[in-house]
């Protein structure tokens, strides 16, 4: 089992603290703070939640966590050593003179800072080849990137492992060619951090307008393609050199209080494009351009069920379109079977076999079936107040395929609707083609013992009324089957 | 119907005018360039394919689109005239002047310029109150960010029709408060472009480097969270004035090229710290991360399913990670059901019911299928030969739930596998506790021809197989039943 020693465990050596160990790792945690057990309980409480579930396969077994008094007893058998202190050099100097003293000669001395280059951290060490930049950012435990950025001084063999330590805990390590104050990433971060400071200064923008300028926009484009790739697709078919050669002139318009500007001479223009060509040139920008729709459709419907950001926009925008029914009283004619899903089949619902995946069927039915919930009175309310229905039982049938694009509906009838059970059939079309349907079994549940138990009037008589009236249609072909049986 | 009319139809003027059709307006384009009904027709089928997808609602009958070779013509009967050509003042001034004899006196002349003043666009228009700036963002049939930006020229009825028609088709204006050059987010991405030319110039990175430390990194918070709401986070149990206080000095440090730096005094502090409050106030830090948690492993899942970015990097850790058979050959006891999902329910997979919802179970039995389909031969080379499995029918059992970050598993049986069918039968677990059951039938087909076909020795060769050795096996509880059969 591996050890890592963490120096400092604030939120970025917690969220170190709580990758190391979810990924299998040892962890021996040095923090003179009285509160660092809790705060870095909390940072676990929030790893555990969900760094497994970015996993499709089951995690290693959890390492062993454990405090220290001392730095010289937390790094005692660690290969990795991890100081998230104070952005204070003499202090991080000193916390180095202190690990090197009794860590292994061999171990990783990484350090989280976000501005100082290696060759400062190295300084006058006794082993400066042990220490490199690992700088993280946070949440640790779920995003990927590691900026590592080392000197001359450090061994080949100690950098490649390095980089072998991050891959192996799920970092992406970005090795930098050279050394530079601030790295890479939050020489950005400080760019805009700056220019956002004047737009509040100046009172042009405040905060939440800001941050809706950038989450509603850019920010969704670069959580998928950074700022080159998304350049080369808006240059269109002429690519790279021709967005530059569009956008150049600008740069040296007052487009932000930051004035120092490179010159745009062939030499850099040659540099982009040719860089630019090398990343991406593998697709054209047509398949760019899809890659990019298919990853931001999935970004914002993942936010949309989360109904956050622009996700929650979205929601708002069906709530506003949506024409079907959300009471009984809404169905225009309760003697059919009723309209309960109306949508086009999502680009990122389809999968290898290029249809919908089987999964989404059920997805789509699962929508069907909360809507007819709500039709007899089992809404946001009803749930809020402590019971609610679940599906215990369900029967698809696959009976012909839908494409991404394609419009779907679903009409839903009630079999049965009585006592704790509503027993509902879906049918879902695409145009007059019957695509699949779905049997459904709902048993009315209290959601604190989270036993079945017997809905009150405000659910009991509208899923009456609604059975009743449906009693009336023929019983669907398909219902009652089981599978394999013709 | 509602009419738009859209003055140059490029990468932007196009994505706006499939905005305005598949929101059910009719469109008309003005564009000289001979290819631009090619190139409005392919943006258009990007728009297509995508857009309708984010709706969980029908959306409109799609708008006419329609091609004219004047500006009188195509601004005749527009309530909404979107000028996006070429990025030169006097070039925009004499569109406007033409637009303005021909169009009515209350239409919106909306700019999508990424520079210019709206004061500078009225200039000496005959009716600058009709004037202002809506500048979208790249794919603009996808991204809700409209910066509108208006003078008191603009009368207040027409600023708030304006922000209605954009609320309408989708969009979320932001209202600016001042006009600047460049308006909000272009300040942004002109500080990052100026601060990456820079960092090529230099040679410190590539353009891939760069846009790897946006996607890996803050790029995937931006897309959920801006940067004062995420630096509130950082902040900690703390929040604002404390991130503010810890981070301020580097201010003036050499971290960016750009270095026209705001004086951090106390009125600017308060500024921040009172809007950040205003902003994000209404929940505490814990809960900020919770939801930015959430967000981020909804946004990597997403980009995991379409294998790009940050979600490629996971999917290959799992291939990293797994110890799940890919061949019948890794099986290690093939008389026993077997083990063909193990994983943690991400968070993500959860519902109002606080339980994982059920179109998560067949996405994990879908999970174990596919397992079984490459067990037997019906891997990605397999399928790539033209010929796979459709799952045509699907029976679950619900027995049990699963809560966020609960490590399941699934183990898979061969009831059948002879023909063109294999019949599978699932069971997931919680530990010991029985979660759910599947039972799918699977029919061997074509892909060409989309209908059943006999596969050949590659697949039936180890389906057979399989299915001998797991004719020992008891017929499980459950298999052959239908929805309310006890």
């Amino acid at each position: 089992m591996a050890t890592a020693a963490i120096i400092g465990g604030g939120v970025i050596g917690g969220g170190w603290a709580a990758r190391f160990l979810l990924m299998g790792w040892d962890v021996r945690v040095f923090d003179p703070d009285p509160e660092a057990e809790r705060k870095i309980a909390e940072v676990l409480a929030g790893a555990r939640a969900s760094l497994p579930g970015l996993a499709d396969v089951a995690m290693p077994q959890e390492g062993r966590l454990t405090f220290h008094p001392t730095i010289p007893e937390a790094v005692a058998g660690a290969e990795w050593i991890q100081e998230s202190v104070p952005e204070r050099l003499e202090l991080k100097r000193k916390v180095y003179q202190t690990v090197q003293e009794h860590c292994a000669p061999d171990a990783v001395i990484g350090s989280s800072t976000s501005g100082f280059k290696p060759s400062e951290l190295q300084g006058d060490a006794v082993r400066p080849g042990q220490i490199v930049v690992t700088h993280p950012f946070n949440p640790v435990y779920l995003l990927p990137l590691i900026e590592l950025v080392t000197t001359e001084a450090n061994p080949v063999e100690l950098v490649d492992r390095a980089k072998a330590v991050l891959e192996g805990i799920g970092c992406y390590p970005l090795h930098l060619k050279k050394e530079i104050d601030a790295h890479i990433a939050d020489r950005f971060l400080e760019a805009v951090w700056r220019e956002a400071l004047w737009l509040i200064k100046d009172g042009i923008a405040t905060t939440e307008e800001i941050d809706n300028a950038i989450r509603y926009g850019f920010g969704l484009r670069w959580a998928q393609m950074g700022l080159f790739e998304t350049y080369r697709i808006a240059g269109g078919e002429a690519g790279m050199r021709h967005f530059i050669e569009q956008f150049g002139p600008c740069l040296s318009w007052p487009w932000t209080k930051l004035m120092d500007v490179p010159d745009l001479d062939d030499a850099l223009i040659d540099a982009v494009a040719g860089q630019s060509d090398a990343q991406s040139g593998a697709y054209s920008i047509r398949e760019l351009e899809r890659m990019r729709d298919t990853n931001l459709v999935s970004i914002l419907r993942g936010l949309k069920a989360q109904n956050w950001g622009a996700g929650a926009l979205l929601k708002a925008q069906d709530v506003r379109m949506s024409t079907l029914p959300e009471r009984l009283e809404d169905v225009a004619d309760l003697s059919q079977p009723i309209l309960t899903v109306s949508q086009a089949v999502p680009l990122d619902w389809t999968d290898y076999n290029g249809h919908m995946n089987e999964a989404r069927y059920l997805t789509a039915f699962g929508d069907a079936t909360d809507r007819m919930m709500r039709l007899v009175g089992c809404d946001a309310d009803y749930v809020a107040s402590g019971v609610s229905f679940f599906t215990v039982e369900t029967h698809i049938r696959h009976l012909d395929e839908a494409k991404a694009g394609a419009r779907i509906r679903v009409e839903s009838q009630c079999l049965e609707g009585q006592g704790k059970r509503m027993h509902l059939f879906h049918r879902m079309y695409g145009g007059e083609r019957l695509l699949a349907t779905g049997e459904h079994m709902l048993i009315h549940v209290s959601l604190e013992t989270r036993s079945s138990a017997m809905p009150d009037d405000r659910v009991a008589v509208p899923m009456a009324r609604l059975a009743e009236t449906h009693a009336g249609l023929p019983r669907p072909e398909g219902a009652g089957k089981a599978v394999g049986v013709r």
